[in-house]
């Protein structure tokens, strides 16, 4: 799992002298219980200011269908897609927000974030 | 009633360097009334910010099933779901909403929060 | 299971001469899955034309309750329920609709009909 | 509660030669469980094509006012009602939906219609 | 009150030779109860298809500030509204709606059609 | 009027060392008009932060239908309800809200806190 | 007009040791515009906290009905109403709020609020 | 277009001693695009706090009617409008905000702001 | 692909003597695309009227599952489901329907039906 | 790319003295994906307050269809749009929100901000 970050390319921001905001929501995540087996679903928000590369949205795609196959707790893939998009973009900002769907007639929604050292909103 | 917490499992959480939110919602909570006998239904949601641990979801599913058959009143079936819900994942931050549905024309919404000593959200 | 119609009450319908229509909505339905023993909810619609006896609203309430600890397919609670509806009632039409909540991302409905011989609605 | 009826006061149509429609919603009636004593709520549609007579709005309330401390079943309220209606105001057409709260999570809609020897909408 | 038909003016239908609809629709209607005295709104939709003549909008509008200060039964007024304007135009069709607002818990809607004889929609 | 606290039964709260909300609402509240007699009718929201005592949702239903045949003021029912709560239960804070339906075209929200001396949200 | 503040009737608050709320909402206004003498509509709010007394609901309706056929400013009426009601009861804190309808294209919202001197919200 | 302001009537303000806040919305705005000469359209609110003078609505009506062969630009159309209030009215405050429609699949909205010297909301 | 049909499991209809009708919906159905490999994903209708034979509701998410790494065209797909459910229960009608999301900014729906010979709904 | 500015006409602000605010929404934005060459569409929001000029909205409606064969990412557009419209108008303040269609089951959302030198809202 730790080799999916390869997939996740970048490009220059070009305007790095600027914080601005980029808002992606992937409405089509799945993976799987690492308890069951069974498929979970997820939709996710990446909300993030970029410093000097942004993440390429094809690629964006490509990683999170990795996980396609993979058991994995929610907690554990919010936090580990935050790491490696922070790992890959260096960003001045990143939250993600993983909303899962009904299991059990339980919902779930997992809400991570990440400052870079000394930056604030 | 006291042994209902042994049903709850964790695992370890793997990320508690950082502070993160968590957020499940059971649509289908039930319980008895404990002068009447009858059913009563209530949707709860579950807000916390894990320490080392966090609960796991299909452990947290039988647990509130174990309620099932129980007569308790709704301020402490909160209370006390709370409290072994502290016990087990020792949070830094726990909120339990249990909204009920209506009784005798009245309808019914119990909030608890706990806070780890000396954490602030 | 077989003695729980014995738990519907009825009482005289004061007005056989006309047609007329009964819709009661159990909102808080829940029984157990046969196969894997976990609680199933549901929301239920009882539409029916009475002839000579109505059913009694808190019975209807404790003969529901009485599945609470029943495992049993959504498919045979609908029609077990139409048929002891129709034995206590003798209604000259009498409509059940079962809707299920979410289970392994799949919800269910189950419709069934019953009119009185020679009766057209 | 035969006397009811000597409340309904009713009003000469001055445009017998036309059917048209009056629909009046009573957004508070109240009444009382006979098993119970507890009180039940409704609101109730009456929707009629007039002949002669026209029903005075505010008997109307006095009228429905009447139930208040009576302890009747959904079904007979409103039939009686129709009833009751019909005799006062020999109309065309009659139609009384009266559409009661939840009550140990159940909520009832009872439909009456009355049609006049001959007549067809 | 049977003057104010003189208030209601109209202009000549260009286009008799084709069926077509027009909506009005008053949102401050006014008049008094004739049991107390005191004001009634409604909302008055006037629906119709010219044959000859169309009712001017602003004589229309007078005709309706005429009843302001008149005690009048709803279902009179409608009625008499109705009789009026096929009076002053001889519609092929004309259908008028009055929503009354809340008295006494109470809220009415009027509706009453004309059709010329021979002509169906 | 005095005596109906009496129909207000409590329970221990097993919960002391915490502040938690209580919220009940009640959707079917009934008196009657101290001036003309006719019927009122409200939705009251109860919040509170309960200290050793909660009230009894059964008896609170008791409690609000005694006033079902009081002729009293809506500032009044108000606040004469949030004194008998604070007396019967003592609590750390207390909110009423009452939200009364239309009486000749008007419509009235009544809202009214207690706080226990020295306690503040 | 003067003698208008003669119709409001009011009613000793029994809880005058409290800060508490009254809203009343009029759904029905309605006055003559000075310039063209043609009806205006309004929805007006009213929300207090009183000191020793309230308005009495009945006489407030009625003084609101003694401007139906008084030629006034929207502006004006809306002040008039306050300093009348402020006259009448005395109160810690009075606003009004009055929404008018469309009239040549253009709707208005006049809102206008007083403090008892000293008083603080 | 200088001269439009004459057409700007006002009105005394009988309660000057009181700030106060009048909002009118005109819902028919419409001028001329100054580069195509095709109509635009727009909805205009004008919310301000009178000192001595109100303006008089019909006037406002038949000055912003005196745009309607006018090609001006969006933003000069709203401060033009705001200067000539504030110079017919001589406000405590005065804001404008036109909303126009798609034009070339683009919708704009202008907001101005006038402050008399040394007032501040 | 063949063998996916041994994942259905049926249990038998105990009440074949009526017709009734049952409505699965499968919120999270995915496949691959045959042309890219890329995720699809559909909500999927599977409405029934039962002879002998009723699916089991466990065993149709486990053979929806079965799919999840395959590449198939949604026409396929759909049709190759109601094949495997006809011959797997023998109903005397089967509707499914299967709404893919968007791709490339095309959704679509394909709706497949089979009756039982000589059966007519 | 460079020489798409030059697209952007501009006109005198009559009315620099005084902040205002100008919201622009194109709602039919498109452009090229610089990976696939397939069309990409967005909803633009352009908010400014000028200072000595505005941009003249068919120019800018010319301007962004320029973009309309080109490939571009999602920032990058949207800061260079940003940047152009600040070079043109020299503004006290500009924002900028795109809001992209789905692409691969994933949405975009790109914010940017520019204040002038010294300038804060």
């Amino acid at each position: 799992m730790d080799d999916k970050i390869k997939l996740l390319e970048t490009f220059e921001n070009h305007f790095p002298e600027r914080d601005f905001t980029i808002l992606h929501t992937c409405h089509e995540f799945t993976s799987l219980c690492p308890k069951t087996g069974h498929p979970d679903f997820a939709v996710i928000d990446f909300e993030y200011i970029p410093e000097l590369l942004c993440v390429e949205l094809k690629s964006l795609k490509i990683y999170l269908q990795s996980f396609r196959n993979d058991g994995i707790f929610y907690e554990h893939i919010t936090n580990k897609i935050l790491n490696d998009l922070v790992a890959a973009t260096q960003p001045r900002y990143f939250k993600i927000q993983a909303k899962f769907g009904v299991r059990g007639g339980i919902s779930s929604i997992i809400t991570v974030e990440h400052f870079k050292e000394g930056y604030r909103k």
